[in-house]
């Protein structure tokens, strides 16, 4: 069982016109709708993080998958289910960090997130599903399925550090603290994308990179029926993710950094703080080519280097 | 730790304009939303219901919420976590009955809610959180701090059959199919709830009966300061409950009927197919105030009476 399979059967019987973004855009309401969880045991662990970093994580999530359709995210709703046992400090706490993620990616001109209500329930584990919605206003609404040959891949965020972070976690180390750090309070870029779609007076592909970056370009370029090509050596990432002898593998599959990555005219480029690592062109036999310093690979699938919820 | 509790912290620490009713009514957006979680062993055992029931009633519980705020369910998103064994049978049987909900609400002039998107992850436990999004238009949304003196209480559907259900299948019986149906999939009102919301033109009260209509009215009374005083007698219930002693209890306090019970003026209470239970008076020690044919019987409390998950 993967997702992408299961993804199939829910579209074939709902018909639905919406799944296939990370986002819904719901035109006749003006918003963009996401919805996200997070399940402890699969997605993180109460050893490793605070019921602070959990809920300010889980908010800021859900605020990247808005932002990458182009909108402001305005409201959210919590769903928290939790064992008995973790009483009120717990909610007290994750409720705590869900404020501080929501003030951290507040930018000029633009309001926190307000959490507008949910549900609380009892559970063995903690689990938690965030909804979230994005005002569209006069802005331009972003398609993965909207890249075009000619378009420049533009990125903003580092790479590889979350992914880097975890797998310290994993060995029980916590020796380089920016990755860890990387991990549990990832840095968004909401001027990035509220620049881009005020401004953008043309269809364009955003995504956030939270399964990877090299996912995020292999979907967009599968969606839009292109292909994308980008530099590996223009990718920023922390050269303390050099210690793992796959580092290069992290930069570009490692998930949850939660940068964003567009495809744009060349001419709207310049008006992000972004850099270009690539192009697209028309589509060939594999959706993701990836330069590595001259030796050039090109990518017919990215399976085998993302994330299966249900191998875990 | 119980569930109010538990609310109050939130609130203190959200300081949201928005967390007391079921839905939050986001007026900037012209939208109703709520988001509801059923976890398992918590909400519904997979011995008892199908992936089918259980995808239609997950749905509908939502539906009802948008409902008892008066809007008009448009939208939802479904965040569905499940153990990889589960497999894409579940998957489809699932949304196949969530679908089948949705089409089961419809009435003139309103389109089957659709499902917009969601997220699909592992779990141990099948955990489902749906989030719904109404649509206000020119209706009158309601809010269960609106009850005045004066108001009449206007109820429909049947109550305590859902909760009789449940307690045959918790015996190991299905021997009253009616109950045990009632349980797996309630009725909504969607006419009671459009009609009142697209007729009056003063606030109003509404709340659906998911956690028993005891604790819909005592909510009421208590949000908007006053008593609520009914006959027990006026209640509508399916005579087979009368197979438990307690029965009365069920009719009053057992939950997941997923009636609506309004406060409005008088005047409305004939525009709608609902019964009237009751009045709304001056607040006294006493929110709830129920005669059974002719026992007065004054509540200052139903916490021992309704359900907490977190006991669970």
């Amino acid at each position: 069982m993967n997702e992408r399979g299961l993804i199939e059967i829910i579209k074939s019987i709902t018909k639905s016109r919406f799944i296939g973004d990370d986002c819904a855009y719901l035109k006749e309401l003006g918003i963009t709708v996401t919805q996200d969880s997070f399940v402890e045991g699969v997605h993180f662990s109460l050893d490793w993080m605070t019921p602070y970093q959990l809920g300010a994580k889980a908010i800021k999530v859900n605020i990247s998958d808005i932002l990458a359709s182009g909108a402001e995210p305005v409201y959210c709703l919590v769903a928290l289910s939790l064992p008995g046992n973790l009483g009120e400090g717990f909610v007290e706490e994750f409720y705590r960090g869900m404020q501080a993620g929501a003030a951290s990616t507040v930018i000029e001109g633009i309001k926190p997130v307000e959490i507008a209500g949910g549900d609380l329930t009892g559970g063995d584990k903690v689990f938690i599903s965030i909804s979230m919605i994005g005002k569209v206003g006069k802005r331009n609404i972003s398609s993965r399925r909207n890249a075009k040959p000619g378009y420049k891949i533009v990125l903003c965020g580092q790479h590889g550090s979350s992914a880097g972070g975890l797998r310290l976690l994993e060995q029980g180390r916590q020796d380089v603290n920016e990755l860890v750090q990387a991990h549990f309070n990832p840095t968004l870029y909401p001027k990035f994308a509220l620049t881009i779609s005020d401004n953008i007076q043309t269809p364009y592909a955003m995504m956030d990179t939270s399964d990877g970056l090299g996912d995020a370009l292999f979907k967009i370029a599968a969606a839009s029926g292109v292909t994308i090509c980008i530099d590996f050596e223009k990718i920023p990432y922390n050269k303390k993710i050099e210690i793992f002898s796959d580092w290069k593998n992290l930069v570009l599959f490692g998930g949850e950094d939660y940068g964003l990555v567009a495809a744009l005219p060349e001419v709207y480029c310049c008006t992000t703080d972004g850099i270009v690592i690539g192009e697209v062109l028309e589509g060939g036999t594999a959706p993701l080519i990836v330069n590595y310093s001259g030796s050039i690979i090109k990518y017919n699938s990215v399976d085998e280097f993302t994330f299966n919820h249900f191998l875990h």
